[in-house]
């Protein structure tokens, strides 16, 4: 059981993990910070937390477990706020969608790791954002990755675990650099393409004849550019590298899908639309 | 009313046409031409058509109406040897993905077009294929293109699209090239980046982990993957110009995002994810 909960950042993730704690019990109190009072207010009105502050250090006082459920470019601010607030025994741990980045601020600020935190990140979420977004059922059945580094304490990644899973989630531990690589490609990739297709047709001239068009499969492939953009734009230069590196790929595969329409390789088409309609097919169940 | 309606071709979108028309009441009888004698018996078995024939002479002798259903890759053979059977009263439609190549078979085989041929798309479909998936709800509030042509009768287009509206369709009228490039842009480039993104992540070394860290996201954006890849092949091949025109497009855009990210340009990638959210929530009524 989790004394009291401290969440810097209630927004979709931050709300729904309040919101499915309580719902579990597991929690008896939560206490929320961030920047914005109104949205602040807004999660009291709606239950999601006991109470908040816009200072860090009544939100903080006293707590168990502190949450990051700030997005990834604003870490170094929030951490160096936190610094001086952090107690010894609390655990720490985060939900930001890169994981170097962040194990990399937090070793700046304090100069080195500290032995509760406990690098995390669910594999859920929504195009939504906000805590008016938040809901219990987020995380169940859905994975939520932890990339706990030599420093951490063993008994810290536990009690994380213990805390995801009063969610309904399923906990795995993975390297930092295998967690980016991973998101690069399953996710970070995914947002690009969709961002950068609706942002090619919208630049078309007949852009409005063009969306007027689009039927039901295109409304799926472009939900995710529906998504955040100042979150994108955190996620994106925080996980640089590896997101670079899986554009590269895929631009190369595209090319050379390019060369086979081109020159009327029907076989090789086939293949490759054979393969990923295998795969597809595969992995996610054909029916989801 | 439709006497005698004869599909050359029974799948998802010729079975969707005959289950809506039928329960509209809107076709007295429907006969099904089909190469494969499996998959005509199943029509007959699911009470989508009324009978059918190997035979397309017995499946189109009498028939008011001929859609055919076939995919775009296969309209050369079978307008070959619809040629001699088709009466000069009969309206004949396609249901294909690509209209320049349709005109282009039907003008090749026929020596010129024939008055009562409307070229035509439905903008609906699912990742399923078969008469199997076929469902009588397919065409509701979904848009039909018809692209008749300078020697199309006006008669005949009006036909046509009286049985798209007995389906609940929204019909629209535009030039064969002018829907080649709308949907280009809206399906067939959609189409190839999820086919490669899939293929692409596929053929990494550890693509078990990768798929299994997928969220939702991933799945709703790479459903268009699942797709028939035979169907996809005809239409890229059929389709050619226009796909590599918005394949080159959407090359130059992620170019330049991928210069953003790698020289930091963080105001400029908020632009690009913000230009796209609003065009994707303007133009999808953001709950869709």
């Amino acid at each position: 059981m989790i004394q009291r909960l401290a969440i810097l950042g209630v927004g979709l993730i931050g709300g729904s993990l309040a919101r499915a704690l309580k719902q579990a019990g597991a929690c008896q109190e939560i206490a929320a910070w961030g920047r914005h009072e109104a949205s602040l207010q807004k999660a009291q009105e709606l239950g999601v937390v006991d109470r908040y502050s816009t200072s860090m250090a009544e939100v903080v006082e006293g707590a168990d477990f502190i949450v990051l459920g700030i997005p990834v470019g604003s870490m170094v601010p929030v951490l160096e706020e936190l610094k001086p607030l952090l107690g010894e025994k609390t655990i720490l741990t985060d939900v930001g969608s890169t994981k170097g980045s962040v194990v990399e601020a937090v070793s700046e600020v304090f100069g080195n790791i500290p032995r509760r935190f406990v690098p995390g990140h669910p594999i859920a979420g929504t195009e939504k954002s906000g805590v008016e977004a938040s809901f219990a059922e987020l995380y169940e059945q859905r994975r939520i990755i932890l990339t706990p580094l030599d420093e951490t304490d063993p008994q810290a990644t536990a009690e994380v675990r213990w805390m995801w899973e009063q969610c309904g989630a399923l906990v795995e531990e993975m390297s930092v650099q295998h967690h980016d690589e991973v998101l690069a490609a399953t996710s970070h990739l995914p947002h690009m393409l969709a961002f950068t297709l609706v942002d090619t047709l919208a630049g078309l001239k007949d852009h409005d004849d063009i969306f007027r068009f689009a039927a039901g499969g295109f409304r799926d492939f472009t939900r995710i550019a529906s998504s955040n953009p100042q979150m994108w734009h955190d996620i994106c230069l925080n996980n640089k590298d590896a997101l670079l590196q899986m554009i590269g790929h895929f631009q190369h595969e595209l090319d050379v899908l390019s060369g086979y329409i081109e020159h009327y390789e029907g076989e090789k088409l086939l293949q490759v639309f054979e393969r990923a309609k295998a795969a597809r097919d595969s992995y996610c169940n054909n029916n989801s």
